[in-house]
């Protein structure tokens, strides 16, 4: 406790230096051995002080010279607006902009911003394509037959194995398999909801959840969010005698990229025990962690079997794998039954490929230069960002995933900027997207997954030019 | 037209011979070219004489000796009586039924004639591995992508080029791909139901769709089926004015396996279509037909967009590649909407391969090879429930797909057969899973995907006396 106190206090006070501007831009920090040796400290602790500092965004490594202050300490875009929705449930589909932007899934000849997923080339394609080959080489009738309805037995055991990262303490008869995460989540609302009941979410939310819910006939209650810490808990409180279940993405939501502090995932589990409404538990991006340790999930503090955690690998290896999974708590019967009705069985080659791919060690060994590459992508976006978008931009902090929230001035609406912006081979995510109500209208989510290039920084600085445009025009005809 | 009359008329002179007792069980039947000569027919006509036949059991093949009046056509079992649900919905789920006997679903411990998939020594294993292993390597990013919403491109291509053959003149465009049949069917039901909504079966019915349909909150109207022409149009049609949608699997429904007569169908889509209720069409064993020719589908004579034609290769190829379609007629932009949200992709890598497998031709071969040894197994089953099975057993005369409908006499109880049989490391599918109404207590549905051995045809015999003795302790107690 006390370790943890002095570790805490030599961060914070390294941090306090740069944001006061005791360390300038590019300046060089001490070496983790003399950082060790100056304040009594293991070598592994000042590693980990060092990491923090990066996770921040204050810090920058390099390789075989140290850690240097990173420009992005002092990056001058504020951050997001608090979301401030309705405290009532709206139904306002943005519906051709979502087939709109969608469509361009897998188009070749666009800058894809819009899509939430890695590049290939930040994956481990030759392992994967490998694990395949063995699978189908090694399963039972080569990987023909269904799978048991519960799903592949390695799978599921390497999942609750990860769990312990994050004090989930789950066993694999506590999982269940699923087509991805979006399939979970749908089991989950299938499971637990009616048409007619009402769902509470935070805003800005993702997509495919909000269509997701609308296609249930639930009304969707969005509940302000904070761009740091998430959903606003008072706020939720008030909504909650009006609600039946309520869905979260507490690590790296997208598109803000926040994560939850620990104890406010504590108070939440609590409140919605005590009102005895379900939890849905996205948690699709919690290895995507900048920092150096994965965070807790709402699961970690769940006694009651509340909690439904959501979980699947289509954000950190293969989108097109479709291997996703749940621990539904105390609701897995009604899970399985689900399962068996809507969907039989997984595709048993590629969750025992997945599974196989766990057990090697492989995927922490990925992760990590995986997590690396997005937090760089995202200094990248983000001085980019600064140096090409219009005054007053401001962009989201994320502490781990794939999206970076971006908002402009009230005067650039991004659907129009999303239109203009297809002519220049560019696809983003307008914000109208992620809300059922008529907010987002001038933010927008871009995809940090895409391999930074110079090409990619021209589309950025081309982007941020159809944008100044678009503004200029506004306040012109004003 | 008038060639087409010589061949039924030749084809019915044999048949009448046979079931007249003219021609006698094992006696051989003149060789093809014969037949050829004396009618003044080619010698592919004669040829497809045989084989609707064959497909009627009457003749059998013996290698290298010609065609044999075969002991199936003076075989002695009764067919099942045409079933008589009650007109109004019911929803009597056989719960643990259900749990229990899909539960056993890939012991090995266990003779599963209750699982309707075929065994894995039928299907063409080497060539699908390297399917999957191409595919694997030959894959843009190694298949992790994911696919265009609609799904593959190959797949769909094949599916439309597949269609001719029932004059379904489907193109790539019309269909989109699921995972699996089953995820097809939901997404179908999902797209057009309401909960309260009323759906017209067939009874019996495949327990899955049952189950589905009660977990959207639908109604279930089970209608009078006749075990060799399918629905009783009259039944439907009374009951139309409350119905909402109408599933049917006309092609060699499991569990009856017969296969309704292209007029029928195409009178019940004429009548569905004046009704405007949408008919989904779940042909998942179409292609196991036992006579010559591919049957058409009720989507064959779809003028209006109104049928939602379903398939996959679950059936045919691999249960656990979850590899299915929808050719959605009109309702397609819901069908896409509903992928979206349920599942964003299929599994990109295995339905490339199976896209691949399609285009070879390698399919069509296999199915030679499938057809036969289904029909063949069929033949064997029912020369051995003839032989060991109690005195006024009924079974159906499948004319393709995986399932034989057994129907006891009236006292014996297959819910306490399938607990005595468990016990025997035998598994069976009792007749009640296929209803939520009382009714088929003393039915079963055997599967004919297993390859037929001496110790199969053993456990038949251990099924039949198991039959037996509860029929003689009902009869002693009453």
């Amino acid at each position: 406790m006390k370790k943890d106190f002095l570790y805490r206090e030599i961060a914070e006070n390294i941090a306090s230096k740069i944001k006061t501007g005791v360390l300038k831009q590019g300046e060089r920090l001490p070496s983790v051995r003399m950082l060790s040796k100056e304040h009594g400290i293991s070598v592994n602790t000042a590693k980990r002080i060092f990491l923090e500092l990066e996770a921040q965004s204050l810090v920058q490594s390099k390789p075989q010279s140290g850690y240097f202050v990173s420009p992005l300490a002092y990056l001058k875009l504020p951050l997001p607006e608090v979301s401030k929705p309705l405290p009532v449930a709206n139904n306002k589909e943005p519906k051709d902009l979502m087939t709109d932007v969608y469509s361009t899934m897998g188009r070749t000849d666009l800058t894809l911003f819009s899509i939430g997923v890695p590049s290939g080339n930040i994956l481990p394609l030759s392992k994967l394509k490998k694990e395949i080959i063995l699978a189908t080489r090694s399963l039972k009738e080569g990987g023909t037959e269904y799978e048991p309805l519960q799903g592949n037995v390695k799978l599921r055991r390497m999942i609750a194995v990860r769990s312990l990262a994050w004090e989930g303490w789950l066993k694999e008869e506590d999982v269940v398999t699923t087509n991805g995460c979006m399939n979970a989540l749908a089991l989950c609302l299938i499971a637990l909801t009616k048409p007619g009941d009402t769902i509470a979410l935070e805003s800005p939310c993702y997509p495919g959840i909000l269509q997701l819910a609308v296609s249930l006939g639930l009304h969707v209650l969005e509940v302000a969010t904070h761009p740091v810490t998430g959903i606003d808990i008072d706020a939720l409180k008030n909504l909650l005698p009006h609600v039946n279940v309520c869905l979260l993405v507490p690590n790296f939501n997208t598109p803000l990229g926040y994560c939850m502090p620990d104890q406010r995932k504590k108070e939440i589990v609590t409140l919605l025990a005590t009102y005895n409404i379900p939890l849905i538990e996205d948690d699709t991006y919690g290895d995507i962690h900048f920092g150096a340790e994965r965070p807790k999930c709402c699961k970690s503090f769940d006694t009651e079997g509340n909690v439904l955690w959501c979980g699947s690998v289509s954000k950190t290896l293969a989108p097109g794998y479709r291997v996703g999974w749940v621990a539904p708590g105390k609701y897995k019967d009604q899970i399985l039954k689900l399962k068996f009705i809507h969907a039989l069985s997984s595709t048993s080659i590629i969750h025992e490929a997945v599974g196989n791919f766990l057990m090697t060690g492989r995927y922490d060994h990925h992760l990590r230069h995986f997590r690396k590459t997005l937090q760089e992508n995202y200094q990248h976006y983000a001085l980019a960002i600064s140096a090409y978008f219009p005054e007053g931009t401001k962009i989201s902090r994320p502490q781990g995933g794939l999206a970076l929230w971006v908002e402009f001035p009230k005067e650039i609406d991004t659907t129009e900027l999303h239109h203009f912006a297809l002519k220049s081979q560019i696809s983003i995510a307008p914000g109208r997207m992620f809300t059922l109500q008529n907010q987002f209208q001038h933010c927008m989510r871009l995809c940090i997954g895409l391999p930074w290039t110079d090409e990619l920084q021209s589309k950025l600085k081309q982007l941020g030019s159809l944008a100044k445009m678009l503004g200029q025009v506004k306040n012109t005809s004003e």
